[in-house]
């Protein structure tokens, strides 16, 4: 329930733009068989607000984008001197598709010890075109790296897989391969 | 019970196949003593079936490669020019050993930023042999390789080592050296 | 409540100083939508006290420096040659700022296998200075790090993230893309 | 209690030995002021046993080394080319202090992909001397430091940390400098 929420982004105010990172857990359904299956995917929100003064940001004007798994395994494995860049159009598969276009990427700052991340998000319904561009040092992109590898079962919803007790313990008929290599003899 | 289990697995559709990856934990017997031992170990499932048309994939041809703990170590350890090779005898040491041959290997594309991961399944009994190659990106991998070394210790059971309360902690007899490691003085 | 509370600190004690480690956990307050809030943020605490002789530590002359999320970012992600420093006014934003400073360093040793922490606390209301040096070996820089990057989603309390229920799951209107990028075909 | 605990090692059987991996979490005390104390440290046993056949050990001729929370450290950051090696006197502090010297060593493969694991325990009272040899591969490593970066937290204690409910967080006087390190403006 929503009493239950807990709102813990790590955002980071820079000077044209604030970024900020959140979880979202994926949802699951009751399948007819009485287990649980992923119904909505997870994601890491980005949301990026620009700066309208000094130290003054305009939450109104956000934009969001909604990293996938594999998106969030791309930017932790990124190393220091490889970018990347995310296309989403939020319209897909419905009749507005391609009228807005998002795209998110990351680039490592000239010298090193950072990256650049930006957005930039096309609507051609609205005829606007936001862009936002947030550097982030090395410790903050660890900060990231760090959480969204923490976020990355979770929001691919594995981390479900160890809520069960003891009791709970399926011992059915067993599907696996029924060899014990961890016997095998050393040669 | 059934009705607690929960199905998420990592899923990548490409061109020749798909590949569905999943962690099964291990299952527990009670202990004479009272305690609880690993009965059957757990794994990481690889399943792979076969496109059978442009977006289509047709699961009933599926085939199975459960990944042992060892295996998902050598996965997770892999570097970006390594290569590694898995074999299995779903028979093993049953009268019918030998006779199914299944093996996965996992190599770097030749430009890098990627995997093919192909499994090879050799059916004497059935005069069947089948054969599926999927092509995983840097991102995708990154994702395998951060879910299996979550996965890791929950496959190994050690994840259970924490579902204990302030009152269950025991104190007996000590098994372990009385010795104060972090107090030794600094020469 | 306060008798739930664990008191679990990593030190080393050294020649000159002993160092303690101990996350400090975020706070949250109940949000008038009924979720959960990050009240006061998270941090890992570093204290310093000082040898007084053999064996022997002053623990009433101990200074803290609290390390932001940020912080242990760059703490984690320090190569072995890399060095950093962070600074801290206790006082910031009264009317005593810039009456205390703290500064923290990291500087690897110059032959490896090791890092200095140092921690120099300048006060001018009280005319002290005090100094702390604390070196530290690869091994204990590792159980830093990986601690470190254990507690980190716990100091920004997205830990919390994982503690629903299935029950406690909401479905509501997504928020999220419309899109599958898992399911995106290979060309 | 007894009936809540786990075993749960990985286990290597090897040639001339087998080595098992276990986790050993730390003991807590009440303390005076209500709160939770660790008392007896954590660690990660290590047990080796002789072979002493084909496929045949001998598991009460074992010998244990209790890794502690710095050694753990020094394992999970070894490089591909580092060795290192830890010393334990268990009967350190006591009359019989120097009489059993246990030794445990980790070495490189001269060609790569692998670790010796040995031990070693000189026992002057009984006048023996027990050494095992362990090769482990690459995968077999990969295992142990997954598993051991794993433990790390809980054998030390911070596992804990994320053991409390909403209601039992503690909002008291704060001890942590008064900054908002994530809000600093960018220049």
């Amino acid at each position: 329930t929503v009493k239950d929420r807990i709102f813990a982004p790590y955002t980071v105010f820079k000077g044209k733009a604030a970024l900020s990172v959140n979880p979202c857990l994926p949802t699951f359904t009751k399948s007819t068989s009485g287990g649980f299956k992923v119904d909505r995917r997870g994601s890491v929100m980005f949301t990026f607000w620009p700066a309208v003064g000094e130290r003054k940001y305009d939450y109104e004007k956000r934009q969001l984008f909604a990293m996938s798994t594999t998106e969030v395994g791309s930017l932790i494995s990124l190393g220091p001197k490889d970018s990347t860049e995310f296309f989403h159009d939020p319209a897909m598969l419905s009749s507005n598709a391609g009228q807005v276009r998002k795209s998110l990427s990351i680039k490592p700052y000239t010298e090193g010890n950072g990256y650049f991340i930006s957005l930039n998000v096309v609507n051609n319904i609205l005829k606007t075109n936001d862009k936002f561009l947030v550097p982030v040092t090395t410790g903050e992109f660890a900060v990231l790296r760090t959480a969204c590898s923490f976020a990355l079962p979770h929001i691919m919803g594995w981390d479900r897989l160890t809520n069960q007790h003891h009791e709970g313990t399926v011992k059915g008929p067993s599907k696996i391969d029924p060899r014990m290599p961890d016997l095998e003899w050393d040669k």
